[in-house]
């Protein structure tokens, strides 16, 4: 079974009291017939303090693959500048997650699950556009879409696809460029070993020669029981559990390069500030053996409980981080989201496991009774080929491995690239930290004079056609 | 019952001897969901005779509301441009008209039809391009979008859509702002009006006073006998039959202005040129009681037997005309293709009928067990809230009654507009004819100006990236 790489991370609870109200917004199961027509409620959260009712922007979240408090929790930037920016604030939940459920718990059953995809999502937002416009084909506020990650992809497509409804987007980390053919399948998990090798070159090939180091270590039952003491192991790792242990450990320094943020987050498991370098501590000289396996066990330690409150690691759950629905993702990735990955061993510091459509199909397949339509997400967004599209930012950090599927350079004067040396995965769209690096401050201050230029040309435009 | 106006109307078979081969593709029958999985054929036709398939441009004719030969034997522009261009011809049939059905003979079925969309048409066209390119992400051809009335829209559409694939658009007679809220309801009628004002002053005047007029008149049996006889009518009119016949007359006379053509036209029912003028000959000075009645159905008999083969006038066959599948049209005005039509009798020649559109929404319901979704066109397409869109021309005739919905002003400088004074509807798409007005010649080559540059723009950015 494939792993699929889910793309939302940024679940740190950081203390913050954005209030919000909670609303619901009733939308059609499917936007694009009418052979059934159920209709259902998506959630939305709005804050209306700062906004200038007059004509004042609305600031909308296109909803990534979660619940939409969790983003609306953590996207701080719309927050810290909706004041000035007179701005009513929008979160809207992505159908088939959180509470926005057509089919209530039944949703994610075969039966019912068929409806989640991003069209219909995009779809349910611009209804939802439309609706907080008044119904009206000369809309008075100008709408700008944020998104992170996922987010960001739909924050782009909305522009894309919708831009009567939406004046410009803010796409941050959004790794609209991943699908089949487009970027080498092993970019991901390169960036993760360069965000590593930026840490410490040793640590690198400190994790690189652990995998064959573990797997030799592990054909002892002494040394099985000895792991399984030594890491804080909640299960012991039985032959059949060998690759699972491996797949929690490539998850572990995945999830490490991706939230490599300067200041210390509340990740679903709490995290120290720069935890890439942090583990690496433990990685910076040459080390073979038990010797290794035990450093490693250090890092598993501040990944798994940082906080010291995990009684043990269990290294069998998988990606599933609470609060998030992990099966409606998996299912996305296993429709229209493919976005291949492999590892090469070369390039990267992981064991190689080449992509392999044909066995991804299959266990997709089995799952869901679906098979993925693999040119489904190029030919219905056009990958980077955005040269018709305008108003939007692309922004990425380059510590990010979802980075290897963003755009880097601008496309034209008016899709246009910001790349933050030293940011890991959406910063950029995080509350102001003091610790923040320059450069996601200037990352942000691009990001408002992008913002203020689409707000003005809306503006005029609106102007022009009362004159 | 609302009567739904068809778009499609340039069904006059000029001899002419196009050659294609006719295909067919492989599409899913839901684009934007998994729940059910089924896929079906679409037909289309190519002609490659005079194509460089070392990087010559498609021309592709986004199909309408019905069998697709149709609209490739009468879109003679795309022919007589074609070998200028080095040009493949690609023609595609739009899904549930045609022989493009998803379920055979059941398809326009209340349980089957549910997939007829507009959406779901561009998306196969979208993967039908794909697969002409090679399913590439870096497309070799330039792909050059065309289309007339409903087509012409989704030319339009696919160019706003599917930019990435589509280079640009000539949407002729496009009324893509003829959505609820967006132009008067009587727009269309009072273009009818008046194109038969232009020919003449007193045929509008006569035909205003018809309908009192005859109804008055059918109140008596021996006047209901002899219009039977003097009309030539296949059925007598019986009180119930009244307002069917009102119906006949007046789709006679939409018909009559979308289609005033300067040249001998073999419509359905053949036509002579310019048959407003020819008609309104009959009417030319002021007529009353039964020389009135006499002189309407002398009109008809241009309309109806033009060419002598009818036996007798069947007014209660509605606007099926023959080899048009009318009623996947009116299953598609019912769901999303909702143009509201009225007429005030002050402004337009016709007898008052406002638009109720609860009315118009039950009849549908009670016929296909749907609701239309009134605002949905306006919130996928925008309207004509098109400032972000690029390479689309929209033409009008501004004979042609469809031009009330129309783009008649050039939105920037590459959505532009094309006003031709003395055409009916996509009179610029048909073949070169020796009567054509200059007007028309000249959309031609801004057409053709455009075409030429949209290629060369798409050879540069290929270029580009090459280098």
């Amino acid at each position: 079974m494939f792993r699929v790489i889910s793309l939302v991370l940024f679940i740190n609870y950081v203390t913050c009291d954005y209030k919000f109200e909670t609303k619901w917004f009733n939308v059609p199961l499917d936007h694009f017939g009418f052979q059934r027509n159920e209709t259902f409620n998506i959630k939305y959260l709005i804050n209306e303090e700062y906004w200038d009712k007059g004509g004042g922007p609305i600031f909308f979240y296109t909803g990534n693959e979660g619940q939409i408090e969790v983003f609306a929790k953590h996207t701080g930037f719309m927050w810290d500048i909706a004041e000035e920016f007179k701005a009513k604030l929008v979160f809207a939940e992505h159908r088939y997650y959180g509470q926005s459920m057509p089919f209530g718990n039944k949703s994610l059953d075969n039966e019912h699950i068929g409806y989640l995809t991003s069209e219909q999502a995009l779809a349910d937002y611009a209804d939802l556009i439309n609706y907080l416009q008044g119904n009206k084909q000369r809309p008075t506020y100008p709408v700008i879409a944020f998104g992170g990650s996922y987010g960001g992809m739909l924050s782009a497509y909305i522009r894309i696809k919708y831009p009567h409804l939406v004046t410009g987007a803010i796409a941050a980390s959004a790794p609209i460029h991943m699908y089949p053919g487009m970027v080498p399948c092993e970019v991901f998990h390169r960036i993760v070993t360069s965000s590593f090798k930026i840490a410490d070159e040793k640590c690198v090939k400190n994790i690189r020669s652990s995998w064959g180091v573990l797997r030799k270590f592990l054909e002892s039952q002494n040394n099985t029981d000895w792991l399984h003491k030594n890491w804080n192991l909640c299960e012991p790792v039985k032959p059949a559990d060998v690759n699972t242990l491996m797949e929690f450990l490539q998850s572990m320094y995945e999830t490490l390069a991706m939230v490599n943020y300067p200041f210390p987050s509340d990740f679903l498991l709490p995290l120290p500030a720069q935890p890439v370098r942090v583990v690496c501590q433990y990685l910076n000289e040459t080390l073979s053996g038990q010797k290794l396996i035990e450093a490693i066990g250090k890092v598993i330690k501040v990944y798994s409980n940082y906080d010291g409150k995990a009684p043990c690691v269990d290294y069998k759950k998988g990606d599933d981080f609470g609060n998030l629905d992990a099966s409606g993702w998996d299912y996305q990735a296993c429709t229209e989201m493919i976005m291949p990955m492999c590892t090469t061993g070369n390039q990267d510091m992981f064991e190689p496991s080449p992509w392999n459509f044909t066995k991804y199909a299959e266990d997709c397949h089995r799952k869901y009774n679906v098979y993925p339509r693999q040119e489904a997400a190029r030919i219905q967004y056009g990958g980077d080929r955005l040269r018709a599209a305008t108003n939007i930012v692309f922004s990425n950090g380059l510590l990010d491995p979802w980075a290897g599927g963003g755009i880097l350079n601008s496309i034209s004067n008016s899709v246009k690239a910001v790349v933050i040396i030293d940011a890991a995965h959406h910063l950029d769209l995080m509350p102001s930290n003091p610790a923040d690096p320059n450069s996601v401050k200037l990352a942000r201050n691009i990001h408002k004079q992008n913002i203020d230029k689409w707000i003005r040309e809306f503006r005029t435009e609106r102007s022009d056609r009362h004159h």
